[in-house]
């Protein structure tokens, strides 16, 4: 059987781990791994599948003998990168949001959109953590009922600001237990024990650009027509984002066929048993593949809406399980170009 | 000058506390105060304004000498004893959802709808914190555009919970840092680096307690033609309950009217300026008295829409303080009879 090359561009950091992990329960048949990072970590060693790597530096002449480069090294690597990595010969799947809108990259989540992938040029971007999860949960309710629109809050963990942000919040945490004023570096304000209405820039008409994402994300994956209005939160929470979604649609719907659909929907995995204290949470979802979905529940006021509850890992759905899923799909549909 | 005897039942609670606070530095002119408590905390002593007062028992004949009893030491308690508490000559401003939806019971905020204090027997009930701090920011955009449909998502402060809560989070979090595994008591899961969209019971619907409190309350206080879809959200604050909330309006406004009609609001502190990182924030709200406001932007997904982000401290606006405002609104508009 062919193998292939699979590079991994960021691989010390809170994605690229993952991602590591991620590859080496998939079914990929990867032949060599290649992880990259910047120059001061090179020369550090990963462990993949019972063989031990030596991490280089992520330079132009690092794809030669690269198939897939899975990229998570932000925005400005990829920029510079990822051109180099097609340019040598590899498919890149890029998690940054460097590519996302350019309408030469598909912009996928496997299970919404794969389709998609047949026209690509090189370059899949991978989309943003809250888009993902939140339409794994909706393309199914989408493509029944047509979502006209969304209004969505997010509550979302550190670890999507890497792991600069994981040792922030556990040393203002613990700063704060310790009664000493909690310093803060990665993001503008104090995190723990605090909610931030603010993620990533502001960009227009008072938005930011995580949730400008959620918006232009999901027209380029879903639907343009569907309209959202979004709100993203921080919260002093490791792994997983939550998201409160309320949701219009253009035809009726029962509740009982929304949790219907969702049960049997790819990807997905109900918990709505409130009586039972049964639903999604982030502690629950951490470390786990799929995106729950709970407390769906009809919105009287509006017709046709309904109230629900989304969460997902969001380095694994959110970021490294999706990238490898979208390198699994390559491969499956031949799409990619297997040295031999 | 006429003095008056003001009682706190649930004294030693995380709210009662704050009421005790908060009455040592109102403009009401306090004679003797009456700090009333479980019979297990009875003999502790509590200073206020110069002098030590000593813990009393909450029963029958506690309140022969009380002008006005402020209540905050749960619905069961506030069924029994309030009243007792009337029948001995107090009026009662009471801080539980016993009697908010009893039509005999004014349910006001003192910013919002003060004049429904006239015509009480008795018992006034002070709302729910969410409602509180929500209804304190929309009421001035309700009288000018008319409110038609809310759409909101919480974060709320474990101290809504009490101090049993509040210590919950602490030991919680120290267990998880230790890499210990934490326990839950007081929440049906843990809320340390979580988020639990679940506050009280499940009522209806799909709907909890705490979600049809907004929407109920919203009703009796400002107006029941305004259709509200809130999601309740517990998340690991100590202490300021945030919103993301959602608004349509009838009419078409301008969102700089909006900033403006808000800057001079009653109550209100407009924090609205993203450029520089500026927005309401739990950690800044505590202590506060005021509803902080900001990320107001037009929601252009529908009609005279828009979002915005309201922040306040849960134990004080949520709770004591605007327990201590109706105390002082029903003194100044002579609305209790102050013994000689």
């Amino acid at each position: 059987m062919d193998t292939i090359n699979v590079a991994v561009v960021g691989a010390m950091g809170a994605v690229g781990t993952e991602m590591i992990r991620t590859l080496e329960k998939s079914r990929l048949p990867v032949g060599e791994l290649v992880p990259l990072d910047v120059k001061e970590n090179a020369g550090k060693s990963v462990d993949f599948r019972g063989k031990t790597y030596t991490v280089k530096e992520a330079a132009r002449g690092a794809f030669g003998n690269v198939d897939i480069a899975l990229f998570s090294a932000g925005a400005g690597a990829s920029e510079v990168l990822a051109p180099i990595a097609v340019e040598e010969g590899a498919v890149v799947v890029d998690n940054s949001s460097q590519w996302r809108m350019d309408p030469r990259c598909p912009l996928v989540v496997p299970e919404v959109n794969p389709d998609d992938l047949k026209d690509h040029q090189g370059i899949i971007a991978n989309p943003n953590c809250s888009t993902i999860q939140m339409l794994v949960a909706l393309a199914p309710i989408h493509r029944k009922y047509r979502i006209r629109r969304i209004v969505v809050s997010t509550y979302q963990a550190v670890s999507g600001s890497g792991l600069p942000a994981i040792r922030e919040l556990t040393s203002q945490t613990e700063d704060k237990l310790d009664g000493k004023r909690p310093n803060a570096s990665v993001y503008p304000h104090q995190i723990a024990f605090n909610a931030l209405p603010h993620i990533d820039v502001f960009v227009e008409e008072g938005y930011t650009k995580e949730e400008m994402k959620m918006v232009n994300e999901t027209h380029k994956i879903l639907d343009p027509a569907i309209l959202v209005s979004p709100t993203a939160v921080r919260i002093p929470v490791f792994r997983s984002h939550s998201e409160s979604v309320n949701i219009e649609t253009e035809n009726p719907f029962e509740i009982e066929d929304i949790r219907k659909l969702l049960a049997g929907a790819p990807g997905v995995v109900l918990q709505d048993d409130p009586a039972n204290n049964v639903y999604p949470m982030a502690i629950e979802a951490e470390g786990r593949d799929e995106v729950f979905v709970g407390r769906i529940r009809r919105d009287p006021t509006a017709p046709n809406s309904l109230n629900m509850w989304v969460v997902s890992d969001n380095l694994l759905k959110g970021a490294a399980l999706n990238a490898v899923q979208i390198a699994e799909t390559l491969h499956e549909r031949s799409l990619i170009t297997v040295r031999q």
